[in-house]
């Protein structure tokens, strides 16, 4: 949703795998360089396993998660493609399959795939800073990945990079605030959450809704991870954003109140108002607003928290405890990057930051 | 179409409407700086005309005239939509539509918005070589305009920008082969148009067909110029690329056996092959793949004619007779950039270039 | 001196200068679109206060300081020179003046001159980060520019800008320690401070030394600020890149042991080893290398310590007490950056930090 | 000396030669990926023939060849270096020097290093284009390089690349009349010229200059080709811009009415007029300034004619005859580009073009 505010932002995921794939081979050349030994095979299994890491997202993936698949996360559909595949490529997927679950027993091809210095990070920090146009998230992929080397199975970063490494936190922490949790995305996300969930709820009582055939199947049914057969992973592989999108776009026009607005809100870019704090939203402040709403237009008080709700977001720059970043010393001496750095930032950087937010109608719909 | 090629040009027509804008503004700088009186509501019309010069095309939208809205031009409906806002905004739309008619009497007002030398081209080169990562046909758009003047209500470019004239139509004609009539991109866009003549046929026939209800309305009801009313446009404002691509979703499962076929070629890019040549295809060549396409799948001739079928494209790097492009010399002197430039190569570039194309099925479907 | 680590960074000072004013250009037009009033005066003198402010470098500045022109800084020639143009131009530099000493009434202004977030470094950061290819150290001007605002008389930065003055600070740091203190560059600034420390040492005794008549002027007269009247100025304006390069290219065949190998080390590009350490350097490993310089080659221990030398640098990301950076919230709130930020890690970068050094010689000459 | 007319053109002849080294590698990786056989003898031999093809080069090499070294061209003395470094080197640049002089008997190596296509081209129009700023002459190189191939051992460019090269033809014509041939630098470079020949003059007939001991020897002795012993070669090395420019600094107070003013043009920008005609200049025009410059400074005519003097610039964009491009055809036909070419502006494009200059004083020195 982030082109309703950076409208450059039309990347697809289909550049950022190809984009992560491309960061991975420069990986395996500069760790070969410094004598790391990489089988053929181990480096296959990479390239496989950066490609499809994302490819269980659904459309306007993280809204989804949060309705149409309720409960099922991308990583368990990921997996579920990759096993497919490897069925149909007799089994060539295999050791792909063992680094992205964490099994595999050379654990630094696993943090390639999934770590705070992985090329998933590496790759979608420099795309979407240069997409959006925000120059300042820009990083030096490049100059990180020359740093990499790999002790006793572990990925580190060698002392010269540390400079490189803490301009890739602090880098991160500023397009987590001022990108993926920007107030108006935040806000068009939570909508089409919303329209999602009412849509499931109409369906549920009944009430019939023009959509496509893939559409359809999820909000006819629930789904959780053990129905996840094959003809629905096949249905779920057909979904993309002309489904939902298109879906909204006829739903303006459904008598139901609740479907209608919010299907409006987003295809016009009406969206509710924000408030964002750093203390959590009174209680007073929600009834208000909701009590307003149902007075307005005469609507129950589970229609208006259609449009009335809080919420939280927050956000960790570094991680202390889960997999840490760790500088390689010229002496041959590993310390965790909040020790070697010569000041303190990164520690104060390693606490969880976390902010409140409120949304409610602007005067009116 | 060309995403199918160059995977990084997804690009809007909102991007390219705003860049237009911005290069107009640059323009307005310079020639008032250069003493050209521009009024302020000369500037504002400028500004509107050229925001709005492409509001008619639909999506798809070359693909569009030739099938949905047949014979309606895009330009034409940008005239309507421009009307209609005028009658919206109380007539502030006037100015600006009399310029983009190029009825007004300050003629080089109308040259920016469309001529050889416009602010929708020196916005699209840059646009599209830099999406498509054709670096080739990059010009630099600022030069050009710093360049510009006006003599005897024309503009003119200073002498000194002589050869960023030059560069600036080879890098077009570049374009234009390696990017707009891509071999790839022609194909799938022949795909699209008779994949809407299909649609229309079959609704045409009785044939019930899933869309958007915006779409429909286009399918059902042959729409020719004098039936674009405001309930028209209305409709037509709400068709986009959304609309278009849900149905071939939908129609990839179709009964028909053509538009199921046309329909999966364009969603599973496994498009038809394709010959160009200098020369015009021979009659006998086309006939034995129509005819080979009749026997393996048993189809009527008219039906296989939609898999198997010619053309031509062509293109004119520089047009001498058409809003030509003048020199201003030193001395004052006023020349076509034909004759002005030191060499005879654009004299060369100005004979339209034509090449012929054959399309038809690869082994099976 | 970079040039010799970053072969890219052959950029100027005079690029620098018209970098300032651009930028301060934009400074202007953002602070008036903000409603600061800014009058017509005042902005030429910002305008040529910071198109000034580094005139008074001579070539290799932070070497010359230390040693041609001992005790007198940049800033106090900087100023001669204003104020010598301000007498050619009749009191047209008098506001210009007034605003560089941090006289004018108006503080602001000179903030944006000489601050912690300055036109001097929002330039240069951003210059040298781009030639020296440390795509790190880049920062986005453009955005902290628009970010500005005045309250009180005083520069601040807007809420919505406290990311990226974050990332600002860290990416000076950065750039200090990868770039302006990178050992290679310290080791030759460090003997070019002694090539000129050693030539006016041999002039002083009488030795005749080839040099340009400017630098002749330096090495035979010891000039303090006193001594700087027109005639000198105007031969310190001479002084170039040229002057100290040829003559440390004609030096290079002195007879002197310790100018020859000066100039040679710097010339050759074979400069002396250099230990950086985060403790003081011991005294033993100092004298050691000193003693067996003067045995190898039969000097006397001053002309040994040409060759061995220890010394420290040190870097602040951020002052706390001096010309700190003000956030302003949406509530008309000021704070310090350092309290404004959500997390502690500023309050980390403002300790200052300090390395310490060692230099001697490889094997042998 | 076109720094003089783009400040950013600071770049060295060392960044080009890197870059030259860096295009051929990637050269090396097409043609082998192509199955061209290329030993790793023949690459290594590449790489120094084109590391080393402009080592030659004096500083300001133009002007120095006619003037210091009257008659010995800039490839000649890299020979002599490469030849001096294959003593050094045990005979390890034999291939390279062999390729290097066309004796090879693969001529495509040859046009690597020195063809219509060559990396020099390859390298210099894009580094040039990039710092000048001059965008319009920027080429993509790596796309030139990819099309790249070898068929009878010539070097031939794929059918796809057409537009390609013709780009990358009217970007380097572009080029030489917008930035070699400014008229600026190019009075620039007259000036310095008649510099040397001046100094000269002046040594031959005994007066002293001030001078490094290189610039000294050659301003000293007549250096003919076969003049180039190892000492010669090892004085012209150290030549460097410093010479040059610090010579002029210290010759700009010297007696000499004729050094002292040419130099001061040059240091102080203060440059000679210049006009640039389609037609050969008239004798009477250049007559009657010469004639004023003699009266004004009673000075005699030949050293008038030191400031008022004509001469002529051409460039061919293609040489029809010389090392042609040649297009390779799917078919398997190679033609030259001039026919391979869907318009005839090539053809025009090969002839050559003049441009005629007279410089004299403005108003008075």
């Amino acid at each position: 949703m982030s082109y309703l505010v950076y409208p450059g932002a039309h990347h697809t995921r289909f550049h950022h795998a190809i984009g992560c794939v491309h960061l991975m081979q420069q990986v395996v050349n500069v760790l070969r360089f410094k004598d790391v030994t990489i089988s053929k095979e181990e480096e296959e299994a990479l390239y496989i396993a950066i490609l499809l890491h994302d490819i269980g997202h659904g459309p306007f993936s993280h809204a989804m998660e949060h309705s149409i698949v309720n409960g099922v996360s991308h990583e368990q559909i990921s997996l579920l493609f990759m096993e497919q595949l490897n069925t149909e490529f007799n089994g060539s997927l295999t050791l792909a399959i063992k680094i992205f679950k964490g099994e595999y027993n050379r654990n630094f091809l696993y943090q390639l795939i999934s770590g705070q210095l992985d090329m998933d990070r590496a790759d979608y920090l420099k795309r979407d800073s240069f997409y959006t146009g925000v120059a300042e998230g820009n990083i030096s992929s490049e100059r990180l990945i020359t740093m990499l080397n790999v002790v006793d199975d572990n990925l580190v970063v060698e002392e010269k990079g540390i400079y490189s490494v803490e301009k890739f936190i602090v880098a991160r922490r500023l397009m987590y605030w001022q990108v993926y949790l920007h107030k108006t995305s935040l806000v068009a996300e939570q909508l089409l959450i919303r329209v999602l969930k009412r849509a499931k709820e109409l369906t549920n009582n009944g009430v019939q809704l023009q959509a496509s055939n893939a559409l359809k199947f999820f909000l006819d049914n629930e789904i959780s991870i053990k129905d996840f057969d094959i003809a629905t992973l096949e249905l779920f592989s057909k979904l993309d954003d002309y489904d939902i999108v298109s879906a909204m776009k006829e739903w303006q026009n459904h008598e139901d109140f609740v479907l209608r607005h919010l299907c409006e809100m987003i295809i016009n870019r009406t969206l509710l108002k924000i408030k964002v704090k750093k203390k959590a939203i009174k209680k007073e402040s929600l009834e208000s607003h909701i009590n307003a709403l149902i007075e307005t237009y005469t609507i129950s008080r589970s229609e208006a928290e259609y449009f009335v709700f809080t919420g939280c977001i927050s956000n960790q720059a570094y991680h202390l405890k889960n997999q840490n970043i760790n500088i390689l010393h010229k002496s041959g001496k590993i310390q965790d990057i909040v020790k070697a750095s010569d000041q303190l930032n990164l520690k104060a950087l390693s606490k969880r930051v976390t902010k409140y937010y409120m949304c409610y109608p602007k005067q009116s719909f």
